[in-house]
């Protein structure tokens, strides 16, 4: 061993001992006869002392010691007389006696410091470098803290973790697979999970009872702002379990996680609302709860005053802007920008100002009396001061963007602050989603996902209508994970490909093997899954999932330090029996 | 929840209790007016009892029960009058009130048993069906507990778990590498990792200071008996260390998962054996210490007695099997034929038997005299009885078939019980590997394993002489892991680069970021990592990894139970911009 101690063990008790310590050059000083040099390690930094009036020679050497050269040192513990209140190992330093020079070091493109001056091309370019940093390191340390203690919970209630295979079979529902040529079945290819999905109902009809699985996912996806094309999810399942089940179990791992790593005692149990209040209320299956601002429905009250808008528009909705009366013209001009984004496509904003006055100053002064607006912001509960924000249009559309704008007004009045954290259930998730585009039904979230027994009667009369036995769990409007309770029954599994267009010969190449599966005795089971990615940026406070990764890739999927992907070798394509045929795309 | 307890939970104690009970039959049998059910789930079997004479329906229903039918049972605990010794739930069963069918099987294509009736090929189709047998879980039950005592272990010293990436680039040296080609980046591939290797040593240039992962690696290779296309690895690493701080930690590791999975202590310390004897006494680099006969050379004992065989040979050498003078002309020529077989290459095997009357009898008489043999059978401590084997040839050849020799012997002996557990360092093994075929040096280990400071002068004169700072853990004669102490100092690297036949540009194609990485202060480092599936396989007394392993592949990489690898949609080769072109091999 290279060292006696680490770099963050030495204190006040250790003074007058011998130590060794090893580490990398994090500053140096010169300060008189007298250079001070910290070295730091994973587990913090020590100042070292060198006298030039007591060792001239070993004071040289100290000198033209580079940042983040590699280095090992003996000597004394002392006492500091400046002590350092901000980091444990500040009451002491080491008057060194033997400095050898592991390793040199070039000069960083940017310094190792958590308020670094490297951009980030810069950074991930260096990742290895960036690594160094304690803020990008205390995010890896937590996500290790986090993956372990789910490991400790559930073993404790007899999970049993399962490795599924990578190498799987390609399955073209869903989003796009990543897929691997096979050698030794030429013409051939394997693909990587999306998820371990059809294995953990495999293994619940080996009889596992209890399985999880911390597991990498993969998808080859557009990258969109935190995406990854690889991702890891805490992957569970349970047999002869019901909803309330499953519920309580990982309502409990969520809550020692939080108990654990971050201190945070929940002792009720968490809320849950169905996704019918959430869409009605927030406009979002992942409600943000840290704040209140529910929608108002507004159709009815504002029918008929011949404001077009309004009263050609199917759904009219508003939140309440506790204090916000205040704002100036170019806020309100700054927030109607911001609905009028493509993203979120809303035509227009309506505002109310409820003055402290008592009166009532709006953009449709001109179709609403003040008697008028007074009903509407009383339908709020307004107070004078109070700023009311409406939207109108399609149903769905503008639930969505009346609830970006209620994230938006949240961020500003500074109500979503991320040392608060306001756990979710959302329950009774529709089973499926019509689209418009191709005049039909999908799983809104997987075909596997069981309907409410008491909804059953509507899967023949109006689909649409019938509730899954499915849930997700939202932090901070944030969708740390989700699942359901499965379908066990393969005449209803049948009957669900069916409604999802299936044809029996489509089913059965897909999924054939869970089918068949099922007919040799499949418990009642159900699960879910956690993104482990999301959960540890939502612990650590980051605004990226990119942060809690060791070695993420870019938007265009690139891991720009190793340079991958990259070419292969035309034997490596000959093996595979694979040639290259690069269309030139239209759309360059 | 469909149940009140598991179906391992009740005991005496509960008579008198009522429980509802989910789970398969097991087995049914009808004896009078009585019909016995024997639920089973992942935790046990507990008797049921229909009486036809109090509830004629219930027990109707009972009698039409099928194998494997999942079923739903609410009754009385009560004490059996023919109590079950072999299980713990033995002394109960219950008195059945209510029965539901959750759901029902057809008659699955093998007996759910320990000994089942199902074949391999049929058992892997139906690989859920396989798992339900407790054997095969039990394996992954082990499996589990493995994993997370390792995790626990390593957690508890410091280490930290860092998700690698598994998307990364192709290297063309060592194994093939499954590669994924990238629809975002036309004609590029990345690479599926053989392992962690890399990015564990920037792990340890970023100030990790202890990283490990049980991490999936994947390796193209045509499949030998006990190789899957993906395996699991204990992957670690630690930074200023040297080989003995890593051996220590790891030893205790080791010790772990014995004494907490097997109940076993090692009290003293692991033995530790070079290379060199490894090969000398036992002409292998993975001894099985559980039995002795070690190797004696014999070359100079058998020299000048005209037989030329051994006069020729490089080397002879021999064991001495304990108590086999008995072993009949047809026993010997079944050891004669072990050794000529074409796997271990041997031209024939000389015998001497050591007869119960002082004299000996030898397939060589005719070369040597009774004193001759005497004075060779003195060499080996034989004793009336015994029987010494001898081989001759090339010498590196003739030691390992004369080591596969000693380990059938060892097993016909009875010397080999899957009960006995012989742990054993193997170190100071070689830099190098001359390659006769290329005329060149190969990394016996990797490129990045550091030699042994005291033999850095034959790195010049006779790279074959130098030895490195690598070591091999061995239960057994089972390598169940490896690893090496690393050179962190890239002049270093960049010399070993070179006797490895790599150009400077070659090297920085394939390792520039790592050698990049190493001129930033890359500290002493070192590390090793554990085969899982061996080492469950070990634990568990298997003979083939495959049954340690949930969903394995078969021998043409081929997993037969969802029929992967397949062929993908056009629409997806097109996205991939890759078309298939399979050549007709000449082979065929």
């Amino acid at each position: 061993m290279y060292r006696t101690e680490t770099c963050g063990d030495l204190r006040l008790s250790h003074v007058g001992n011998q130590t060794t310590l090893s580490g990398w050059v994090h500053r140096t000083r010169k300060m008189g006869g007298m250079t001070f040099v910290d070295i730091r390690d994973r587990y913090g930094v020590t100042q070292l002392v060198f006298n030039n009036e007591t060792n001239a020679e070993l004071c040289d050497k100290a000198n033209k010691l580079g940042r983040e050269f590699v280095i090992q040192v003996t000597g004394l513990v002392a006492e500091r007389s400046n002590k350092n209140t901000n980091i444990p190992t500040g009451e002491v330093e080491i008057l060194v006696e033997k400095l050898q020079i592991l390793n040199e070091a070039e000069t960083p493109p940017f310094t190792i410091e958590d308020n670094t001056d490297g951009g980030d091309d810069i950074r991930m370019k260096y990742r290895y470098l960036d690594l160094r940093r304690s803020s990008v390191r205390s995010n890896l340390i937590l996500r290790h803290q986090m993956a372990f203690e789910t490991r400790r919970y559930l073993d404790q209630l007899g999970f049993l973790e399962v490795e599924t295979p990578v190498l799987i079979g390609s399955t073209p529902e869903g989003a796009r697979d990543f897929v691997v040529p096979s050698r030794m079945n030429a013409g051939e290819f394997y693909a990587l999970p999306q998820s371990p999905q059809l294995f953990k109902q495999l293994l619940m009809v080996s009889g596992f009872d209890r399985y999880f699985q911390i597991a990498k996912c993969f998808r080859d996806e557009d990258l969109r702002a935190d995406r990854q094309p690889e991702f890891t999810q805490i992957d569970c399942e349970m047999s002869f379990v019901e909803q309330e089940d499953v519920l309580q179990i990982f309502e409990g791992m969520v809550k020692h996680l939080f108990k654990f790593v971050k201190n945070i005692d929940f002792a009720e149990y968490f809320p849950r609302m169905t996704w019918h209040d959430a869409m009605k209320y927030y406009g979002s299956d992942k409600p943000d709860i840290r704040f209140d601002m529910k929608f108002v429905e507004l159709k009815e009250a504002v029918l008929g005053h011949d404001f077009v808008v309004f009263d050609s528009a199917d759904y009219v909705a508003g939140i309440c802007a506790t204090g916000c009366a205040s704002y100036t013209r170019k806020q309100i001009d700054e927030l109607t920008d911001f609905v009028k984004r493509p993203q979120i496509g809303a035509n227009g904003l309506v505002y109310i100002r409820c003055e402290m006055d008592g009166t009532y100053k709006s953009s449709v002064d001109k179709f609403y009396s003040n008697d008028d607006l007074k009903a509407i912001a009383e339908m709020f509960n307004a107070q004078a001061g109070d700023l009311i924000l409406m939207l109108a249009g399609a149903k769905t559309k503008t639930q969505k963007a009346l609830g970006e704008l209620r994230l938006e007004v949240g961020a500003r009045l500074g109500l979503r602050s991320k040392d608060v954290f306001k756990p979710l259930w959302v329950i009774d998730f529709p089973l499926f989603e019509w689209d418009e585009d191709t005049q039909r039904y999908y799983a809104m979230h997987h075909p596997f996902t069981s309907p409410k027994p008491e909804d059953l009667a509507y899967l023949d009369t109006d689909p649409g209508k019938v509730r899954a036995n499915a849930y997700d769990m939202v932090v901070n409007g944030v969708e740390l994970g989700g699942g359901s309770i499965r379908i066990h029954d393969s005449k209803l599994q049948n009957r669900m490909f069916e409604l999802l267009g299936f044809t029996p010969e489509k089913a059965e190449a897909q999924f054939g093997f869970l089918m068949s599966a099922f007919r040799y005795g499949a418990p009642p089971h159900g699960g879910l899954a956690f993104g482990l990615d999301r959960f540890v940026s939502l612990f650590a406070g980051l605004d990226s999932i990119r942060d809690c990764i060791a070695f993420p890739k870019n938007n265009s999927g690139r891991d720009v330090m190793i340079d991958a992907p990259s070419v292969i070798d035309q034997s490596q394509l000959n093996e595979l029996n694979l040639v290259i045929d690069i269309k030139i795309s239209e759309s360059k």
